[in-house]
């Protein structure tokens, strides 16, 4: 067994769904159990999922499991947790995590198969997670924070590819606007090439752009949380 | 080996207590190592028990361990941690968790039999948690909170028995009294139930009473600490 | 695999260092393996050690791993981490924990030699860190706040010998000075000889002297940070 982090920030669905998804291909083919589940009792089915690799995921229908499943060769299959053999009756209204997603993953770990565990749902009807795309002006991006590590680094939905199209590029002296604040930043490639105390922004270990401060914590600074929105700009 | 937490506030004996009771009927039976102690150093004995179902325990004589044992099949036999051959010696006077009670857990887990660690203890000398019981009054409910979960939820001394007793009920409009402050909650037996931001008056996962809001912190907005008393009614 | 902590603070080698000396002691013999890295992606090599012990030890060139090592039996060899068949290319600027230092760790613990990481590094050349001893004067010491732990305990680097000769001893009463401000704490071996809120004196569990509040944090009150300096001196 493999505890991958016990630091989502709670009911935060999209910080667990980006984390799993950057972790599992580092991590060997199992039994992926993720729970960050806001609407435990409501409507929202438990699931089990299959991917297209073999791997299997347990957890709510609200978003959480999906990235990383279609970052790893896409679901097959998806059932809901409704058998109640592998459910800890009686399930408390308030925790799936202990009565009905961990048994379902743990007979899953023993041999079960999916099926078993409940009716087939339709892979069109599971929930989806939609990040709003940057907007990409000829001068600035508007993009969002998706995530804050224990760091204080700020992760937002933005490629290098998109800073390419607004002449960010390494090096490049980068106006950052949060509300009516302003800062600058220096595109860089590693926190080594500039002074402490300096903003950079830089591609992160996952291939997404993010902000940080060397040395420090950059979202105590800016004041961000997740799902805010700011604003990049190439300075000439 | 299974880490239960690290997530006990420091030196809060009771906190430890009710977590340990309430996590380990869901844990295979072993040794229970369990170390709250801000004792550590003085009188108090370092133990180990036997329960009557067979797990064995360890940890200071503060009242840590009782809760989970008597839950769990009541205490057949104590001995204190007095025997220098299974402690670390010499031990240090602030951190018995290393010096006498790991080296005592590794040494049952290995098969040593519990009374070669020291001489028994009379089991009515073991030190007891007294929980202030709900005061229950005829339309309120003086009332005390036990834990805080990392959620900022709420538990409470009180059980659902007790909430029907002042005509509180699924669905009723309850005022919280944390001070001079007036809250207003809705008894509910999930989160779904109830509009995002809402307090919520419910039975969490353990049987016991808690209140929470639907994805944000109650401990914070009521400003409570473990200990303090607040109190419920039912509002006509 | 044992998860010794991960409640290093951002970016604190020296509070990692000492953690990981203290700690070692107590692990059986294994690849160590250490990440505090504020110089990812710069000049700072990425080494594996080798103890006199046999230990085998991995992590950045910045003086993390070498406290533990000279406490254990003393660097026998250094290699830095170039070897690219062993790395997970390829290699992200800012997470060398999951592309150069795991993979090495777990090569080593697969039976994989040393010397196959790459090329020999002098031992003189090991990056150090310097601790500033303390100035011990007739009646006062100044001392440097070292680590600071969960229970806001106050780790200095000092000794009890270097007590001694200002005439602090067991029971003394003792003024602590931080910047203007002017506490008095009391000599003592266990919190359990003082009342609930006295500040205490005392050889922590690893011989170090720290300054704790007995049920309280004292890092909170003192408003210290690692690295700060302050006083002490035997009151008559």
């Amino acid at each position: 067994m493999i505890d991958l982090t016990h630091g989502i920030a709670p009911t935060n669905v999209l910080q667990g769904a980006l984390v799993l998804a950057n972790m599992l291909p580092y991590m060997p083919e199992g039994v992926h159990l993720a729970v960050v589940d806001p609407g435990v009792g409501g409507e929202r089915k438990p699931l089990a999922l299959r991917g297209g690799d073999g791997r299997l995921y347990v957890g709510p229908d609200n978003g959480l499991l999906l990235q990383a499943a279609e970052r790893l060769g896409g679901v097959e299959a998806a059932v809901e947790l409704a058998e109640s053999a592998y459910r800890l009756e009686p399930v408390a209204q308030t925790f799936h995590g202990r009565d009905i997603f961990a048994p379902a993953a743990a007979h899953l770990a023993a041999g079960l198969e999916l099926g078993a565990l409940g009716p087939a749902v339709p892979l069109e009807e599971l929930v989806r997670l939609e990040l709003p795309p940057p907007e990409v002006g000829t001068r600035r991006i508007r993009t969002t924070v998706v995530t804050i590590d224990r760091f204080g680094n700020v992760q937002l939905n933005l490629t290098s590819a998109e800073l390419d199209r607004v002449g960010i590029e390494p090096d490049s002296q980068v106006e950052v606007a949060v509300g009516f604040e302003r800062y600058f930043a220096v595109a860089a490639s590693t926190f080594a090439e500039v002074r402490r105390g300096d903003i950079v922004l830089y591609e992160n270990a996952y291939r997404s752009i993010s902000l940080a401060i060397n040395q420090g914590n950059a979202a105590e600074m800016f004041g961000v949380v997740l799902g805010q929105e700011l604003e990049l700009a190439a300075l000439r």
